[in-house]
C-alpha cells in the first residue's frame, strides 16, 4: 500500500508534523538529508504507518499519485537544493508543499518555475511552534486552488480546530501563504513587545514582583485580552531559575535575537507604503537591546527623571490593562492594512476574514481579538480599516484615555515604551484632520520644487518662495 | 582648447551645476538627451566657456583627457542607459561622475563594472536643491581615491564653503557617496518631521497663528537650533496664498509625497540591524498622511481627549524648543550609528567627522549642530555613540525633562507626535539597564526553543517550560 504523504525534514518541527499526520491516520513516508534524524524518529515514535527511507528515490516512489511531499527544511538555499534534488524524481501533477519560513518572493518564484513543468507548488505558512505542529498548527497554504483541493483533506485534518472549524484555509495564489505567515510574525513581534513593555511598566514603575505580575496577567487573560502569548508569559514570570531560585526573567540576558520575518514585514511595509509603525518599532527595539555593552555605559551617564512613587497602583494597573488591549488593536489594524494593500498590489484576492479565522487557533498570535476581527471582515469584506468597524471604533474610543494615561506615566518615569508610543501616535495621526504634511509639502516645494496640491481645487502647484 | 568637464543632463539641477562650474572658471561641454534643454540653457546663460553639443560623440571628443563627465540624469534605468551610450566613446582612465540620487547598490555595481574596463566611476551625492547646485552644494563623492584626486579641484571649488573649507571631501570606496547621501535624506525626513510636529503642537495645542510661530522659529534659529530647514520654515509660515490671502500652509493639501531615499534608508537600517526609529517614523507618517480620505472619515468617529486650554503658553513654547533640539540630536545619533555600522559592514572606512564637515553647508540638513558632531568624531574617531560624547551627553541630560513635558502635553491633548515619541523611547531604551528583551527571549524559548543567554555566565540555554 502506497504512502499518502511524504515528509522531508525531520527536525523539531518536521518530526512533530509527521507525528501529527500519523496520529490523524495518514501513511507517512519519512526522509531526512542525514539518516540520524530518521533513525531517531523511528526509535521515539515507531508508528505502524511510519515508513522511513534513506534513499530519496525510494521515498518518492513509495507515494501514491499525485504525490504529496511536505518539506520542513531550512528556508532559503537549503529549500532550493532540496527542490532541485526532488524535481527529476517527480511526475506531472505531483505536489510539493513548503512549510518552511520562506520569503514569499522566493515562494512566488518556486511556484512559477515548478508550474512550467507541471509540478504544483504550495507554500504553507506554519505557525504554532513544536506544540502546535504536534497537536494542531495554524496553516496558511497558497498556490493553485485545484492543487490545494488535493491536499486540503490532510492539511485541514492536522490543523488546529476552533469551534469545529480548521485553522487552515486556502489563502491565495503564488506565495500568498508565506506572505500571510510573514506578517503574522510581524504581528507576533509587536504583540510580544507590547506585553514586554507592559511587564516593564508594572515591574519598574509600579514596582510589582514577577509573581504579582503573573497573577495580574492571569486575570487579564480571562478578559478580551485572552491570548496564547499572555498565557505563556504568566508561566514564564512564575518560573524560577533552578540554580539560583530567582525569577527566570532576572537571569535571562536582555538581548533579543530574531530570525528575519519581522524585518521582512517592515521592509515590505516600506515597499508598499503602509504605516506599519508598531511592527517596525518592535523590530528596531530588538536591535537596540542587542547593544548591551553600550547600554551599560549609557545607563550611568544619560539621565532620566527623578523617580516618584506611584501612589495609585490599582489605577496604574487598570491603565496598563486598557492600554494593552488598545495597543493590540492598533497592531492588528496595521497588520490587516498591510494584508489589504498586498492583496491589491499582488493581485492575490486575500479574504481577510479567512486570515483571521486561521489565526484563531494553533498559532502564536491566537487571541480572542481574532473573533471580532473575523466578524468585522465577514460583515464587510471591503472594510476600509479595522478602526472604522463599529466594534473596534467603540473599543478604541473607550480605551484611548487610559492609553494616554499609561503612556504619560511611563514617559514621566523614564520607561521606554516604543511600541505603545507608536500605537498612540498612529491613532492620533489617523484621526487628525490636518496631518502636518502640509508643511512637509511646503518644505519640499521650497527646496526641491517638488510641487504641492491645494485643499480648495484640483491640480499641482508650485510657489516662487 | 579642450573643455575641462562635460555636463550630461540639463534639467534644473544639471543646469544649475553647469552654471556653477562656468562661474568658477571651468570650460564646460553641455549635452542633453533632447536638444531643447541645451538650446534653452544657451539662451539663458550664454557664457563664453559654455560649449553645447547635440551629438554625443562630439561632446565626448571635446573633453581634455582623462575625460571628466558629470551625469545629472534620473536615477535608475536612465542612468544605466546613459552610461551604456557613453561607454564605447570613452578611453581607459576617463572618469564618469554620477550626481543623481542613485541607489548605492547600483553605484557599487557601476563602479565594479566600469572598473573592469579601466573607466573610473565616482558616485557623487549632491544635496542643496537648485539653489545649492547653483551657488555651492554639499558633495559626497566616492570611488577610487586616485580618480577622485583628478576631479577634486573642480568638485571642491563648486561646493559650498564653510569657514574656508569646502563641503566636499572624499567619502570612501564604491558607492559610499550615494550611501551617505541616502542617509542624509533620511535625516532630512526626520528633521522636517520634527519641525512639522513642533509646528503642529504650537498651532493646535498652544493655539498660535502661523505668523506667531514664524516669529518663534526665527528667534530659535539664532540659537543652537540654527538650521536651513528651520529658516525656510519661517519663510513658509509667513507666506500668504495670493488668491485667498490665507497662510499658504492652510491651503496646501496635507498629503506628503516622497521619492524613495527615506524609504531606502529605513530598509537599509533594517538590513543592518540599526534601531533607526526616528527616520522610519518620519517615512511612515508620510504614508499615513496619504490616506486623506480615510482620515476624513476617522476624524469624525475616533475620539480624542477633551481639549483643555494650555494656560502656561510660554512654558509650553520653551518645552517645544528644548524638545526640538533633543529630537534633532537623537536623529543625528541614529543617522551616525547607521554610518558607523555601514562603514564596518561594507568595509568603506567612512570618516564620520568628514561626513559632518560636508553637511555643514550647502545641503538641506545644514545646521549648527554639525559643528559639535564634527568635533566629537574628530576628537574621537572611534566614538561608540554620539550620546556618549561629553557635549551631547550634557545636552540631552539638560533637555530630557523638557522633552518629556512636551510629549506629555501633546499626548494628553491628542496631537500625534510620532518622531518625537520615537526619539524619547530610543533615549530611554538606550539608557535602560534592563531592556525588556529578557522577556522576549523567554517567550521565544518557550514557543520556539530559540534558547537564551544568561546574565551570570557564558553559554546558550533552553528551559523545559
Amino acid at each position: 500500500m502506497k504512502n499518502t504523504i511524504g515528509l522531508y525534514g525531520l527536525g523539531v518541527m518536521g518530526a512533530s508534523l509527521a507525528k501529527n499526520m500519523l496520529n490523524k491516520g495518514e501513511r507517512v513516508a519519512l526522509y531526512n538529508y542525514t539518516d540520524d534524524l530518521t533513525t531517531q524518529f523511528m526509535e521515539q515514535f515507531p508508528h505502524e504507518h511510519a515508513d522511513p527511507y534513506t534513499d530519496l528515490s525510494s521515498f518518492v516512489q513509495s507515494l501514491e499519485k499525485p504525490r504529496k511531499i511536505f518539506l520542513m527544511v531550512t528556508a532559503g538555499d537549503v529549500t532550493t537544493s532540496v527542490i532541485d534534488s526532488l524535481f527529476p524524481l517527480l511526475d506531472e501533477g505531483d505536489i510539493i508543499m513548503d512549510g518552511g519560513n520562506a520569503n514569499f518572493i522566493d515562494s512566488n518564484e518556486r511556484y512559477q518555475t515548478l508550474r512550467e513543468h507541471g509540478i504544483h507548488f504550495i507554500g504553507v505558512g506554519v505557525s504554532g511552534g513544536e506544540e502546535g505542529a504536534l497537536h494542531g498548527p495554524s496553516l496558511m497554504p497558497s498556490g493553485d486552488k485545484a492543487a490545494y483541493a488535493k491536499v486540503s483533506p490532510i492539511l485541514e485534518k492536522i490543523a488546529a480546530q476552533v469551534n469545529g472549524e480548521p485553522c487552515c484555509t486556502y489563502i491565495g495564489k503564488e506565495g500568498a501563504g508565506h506572505y500571510v505567515k510573514m506578517v503574522h510574525n510581524g504581528i507576533e513581534y509587536a504583540d510580544m513587545q507590547l506585553i514586554t513593555e507592559t511587564y516593564h511598566f508594572l515591574r519598574y514603575v509600579v514596582h510589582l514582583s514577577p509573581d504579582e505580575i503573573a497573577n495580574i496577567f492571569e486575570a487579564w487573560n480571562e478578559t478580551a485580552l485572552n491570548s496564547y502569548l499572555l498565557k505563556i508569559t504568566t508561566h514564564i514570570l512564575r518560573h524560577k531559575d533552578e540554580e539560583t531560585g530567582k525569577p527566570i526573567v532576572d537571569i535571562i540576558m536582555d538581548r533579543a535575537g530574531q530570525k528575519g520575518t519581522g524585518k521582512w514585514t517592515s521592509m515590505n511595509a516600506l515597499e508598499l507604503g503602509i504605516p506599519s509603525t508598531t511592527i517596525s518599532e518592535a523590530v528596531f527595539v530588538r536591535f537596540l537591546s542587542a547593544l548591551k555593552k553600550e547600554r551599560m555605559i549609557a545607563k550611568d551617564v544619560l539621565q532620566g527623571p527623578i523617580k516618584e512613587e506611584i501612589h495609585q497602583k490599582e489605577t496604574a494597573i487598570q491603565y496598563a490593562k486598557e492600554a494593552l488591549l488598545f495597543g493590540r488593536v492598533i497592531v492588528y489594524t496595521q497588520g490587516f492594512m498591510q494584508y489589504k494593500v498586498a492583496s491589491e498590489t499582488y493581485g492575490w484576492d486575500l479574504q481577510l476574514d479567512h486570515i483571521a479565522k486561521v489565526f484563531r487557533g494553533g498559532c502564536i498570535i491566537q487571541s480572542d481579538l481574532l473573533h471580532p476581527i473575523r466578524d468585522a471582515y465577514r460583515k464587510n469584506p471591503t472594510l476600509t480599516n479595522l478602526l472604522l468597524d463599529d466594534y473596534f471604533k467603540n473599543l478604541v474610543n473607550d480605551h484611548q484615555a487610559s492609553m494616554r494615561a499609561f503612556l504619560i506615566e511611563g514617559i514621566a518615569r523614564g520607561v521606554s515604551l516604543p511600541t505603545f508610543s507608536a500605537a498612540m501616535a498612529f491613532y492620533d495621526g489617523y484621526r487628525a484632520e490636518r496631518s502636518g504634511a502640509e508643511l512637509i509639502q511646503a518644505q519640499r516645494d521650497y527646496f526641491g520644487a517638488h510641487t504641492y496640491e491645494r485643499v480648495d481645487r484640483e491640480g499641482v502647484f508650485h510657489t516662487k518662495w
